[in-house]
């Protein structure tokens, strides 16, 4: 292409290319870019959730949250991320080869995610190497974005991964 | 004392000294350290978090989870969050002064969280300034442990509150 001309817009995939129980660390790449869902929001899981883990006001009753600087009913911040990791088992995590994750960085609550809405969730693959003391497994980490139907980044987060390599590297 | 004598060891104190509908900004101060809970993790729990949320075997299937590196079924690091936000709503956050949160920092799921613990939460409040934008609220930053029964730290995270100001300051 001549060098006035735009690279292509980055399409990102919905599927990942190899299967939850073929995929390994060898199969992330940085540039990767998925978007993933979508996942419907309901009154009824709002306020189940938070009852239980999250009691305030704006997210378990409706005419409280109406009085309240939300305007309405919102999810729990945590319901948020706990609907992301339920998207990404589904659809990125490997089912052979994880070793868990040892935290996120930079979790961030953007913007009210409310009954009704449709979640899609963006991950974008900005490391992958190979731990320098394992040379069995390697990190990978991710930056995540929680959109809603109206394409606003609603939660975004870094996360961070472990996991086996498909075939051993040098320490 | 005298000068060869040890400063008394803090005592975090398990109740906050306000009530939750009297509390504002000027009651969190830099240092105060506060220990709540307990809260059990009953397998039961564990696994119909991770069916919903983070179905990975070693959080549904206890004998998938025997096999794994685990060595047994643990809680979905979510889940710890989640139990650490109830534990956090009905001890240490306002119901008339809270403005919501941007977002946590280094969140860390340091040790297995296992059905049959019980988690005590440790706050201590590590920055409390006004808002040099608006008078009528502060900042609040916590550092947030989860511990367990044998005092291990299985979770930290540095938590972020916005809250309005009993009295609003000068801008």
């Amino acid at each position: 292409m001549s060098s006035t001309e735009a690279p292509p817009a980055a399409v990102p995939r919905s599927v990942f290319p190899v299967a939850p129980d073929a995929r390994y660390f060898e199969d992330y790449h940085v540039g990767d870019v998925y978007l993933f869902g979508p996942v419907d929001v309901t009154q009824e899981e709002v306020i189940e959730f938070a009852r239980r883990y999250d009691p305030q006001s704006f997210h378990v009753d409706p005419a409280a949250a109406r009085q309240s600087m939300f305007g309405g009913l919102i999810a729990s911040g945590w319901h948020t991320a706990a609907l992301m990791m339920r998207v990404l088992v589904d659809n990125f995590v490997s089912t052979v080869a994880g070793l868990g994750s040892p935290g996120v960085d930079q979790l961030r609550w953007l913007a009210p995610v409310r009954p009704g809405d449709r979640l899609r969730m963006r991950v974008a693959v900005t490391e992958a190497r190979r731990s320098q003391s394992k040379r069995d497994r390697g990190i990978v980490r991710s930056r995540v974005e929680v959109l809603n139907q109206a394409d606003v980044v609603v939660m975004s987060v870094e996360a961070v991964s472990l996991m086996r390599c498909r075939k051993p590297g040098p320490v």
